[in-house]
């Protein structure tokens, strides 16, 4: 979905929002947002930062209704969690509400990285922008294939205080690599393994690609049945 | 989650469930089982299998409840949806579980691929045992990084009936590149670029990797809250 009829232009990382200039909006979140709304809130971010990049600065419930693919009453009801209400005659302020979205879901918070896994891993990782528009700063990769490459990613994690370890190894040391980053003192894993990790106390996202691969095949089947 | 008192033995791809194996199951699948239910199942997947690593042949709702973090109600209801009802005094049938969800998820129905992007990234693809282990083959990789580059990888999708492309490419090229292996035949797409691909025709998986960093982000910013 993108904007046809204007020239994209990208977002700089400095245009993100900082937390100082975010200090003094007004963000007030609903205590009772339930976490499927904050599951919607990286989607609205991508959206509305395309609309940026295109200069778009203002939008309605309808316009973003068509461009996500879900009702606008949806969207009405979802922006009302953290306090942003549709303006009548001229929507919502695009810029606005991107910079809401940003600094409830972290970006800006200059978290910093480590990644994880084989070469290929670390650099398709290091290469995507992905990390820095959203104002992770990666310090550091490591190719850990055997528990002896654990201390030296320990030592890296500790003295530079690394918050964030983006891990791909495999299955039998993954156990093993998420107790020497929670030991160097790194409060949230990205983990791209086989097996899931879970913690009370950690931050964790288990990405299980395997899992959306055969959600892909499952759907593959699904529709060639349809055409039969 | 790992079974520490057994050895793990990686199943081999000629272990996944056959086609012509699973045609004499009997798969019941109830037409009503919602998409919510579905998309839990690679989840279960997983724990299955690595169960059947851990020559774990029986398993209860109880245990299953342990391991993945669900309740044991819920396993039982999931289970329901596809005619497997645990035995009074036995419990579910692993292997049986693991074959009728590996067979509902598509696994073994041989589909192809190719990976579209930067050399790492498709060499971190292309080395990574997940498609091997879902029955994917993966026949090809190309660097698209301008417009020229599409018709070589048309041609090798149309000439190897290629049924997969996995795409990650710069925002600028995202819509070319899909209409590329759209027209050539290809019938899947596992999307990892910036902007979501959405078709009614195709059956399409959308990452948006920046999505899962930023639920980590903020589930950071929420635990440090709660600490301080």
């Amino acid at each position: 979905m993108t904007f046809n009829d204007k020239t994209p232009h990208q977002l700089d990382v400095d245009d993100l929002p900082t937390l100082s200039e975010l200090k003094n909006e007004e963000i007030s979140v609903k205590a009772n947002a339930p976490v499927t709304v904050v599951r919607r809130l990286p989607r609205y971010y991508r959206f509305l930062r395309d609309m940026l990049n295109h200069d778009i600065l203002r939008t309605s419930s309808t316009e973003l209704s068509k461009l996500m693919g879900v009702t606008a009453s949806q969207i009405r009801q979802d922006l009302n969690y953290f306090g942003e209400f549709g303006q009548q005659g001229y929507g919502y302020n695009v810029k606005h509400l991107y910079m809401q979205i940003s600094r409830i879901l972290g970006v800006g918070s200059k978290f910093t990285a480590v990644t994880v896994g084989t070469h290929e891993f670390c650099t398709a990782f290091n290469e995507n922008r992905m990390f820095e528009m959203r104002g992770v700063r990666v310090r550091g990769s490591f190719n850990v294939s055997c528990s002896e490459d654990l201390s030296s990613l320990a030592n890296f994690c500790r003295d530079n205080e690394i918050d964030i370890a983006v891990i791909n190894v495999s299955e039998q040391l993954i156990d093993e690599t998420a107790d020497a980053v929670i030991n160097a003192g790194v409060k949230g894993i990205w983990n791209f393994s086989n097996l899931e990790i879970r913690s009370k106390e950690l931050a964790v996202q288990n990405m299980c690609p395997g899992d959306s691969l055969m959600m892909l095949t499952y759907e593959l089947n699904e529709k060639g049945k349809a055409a039969e």
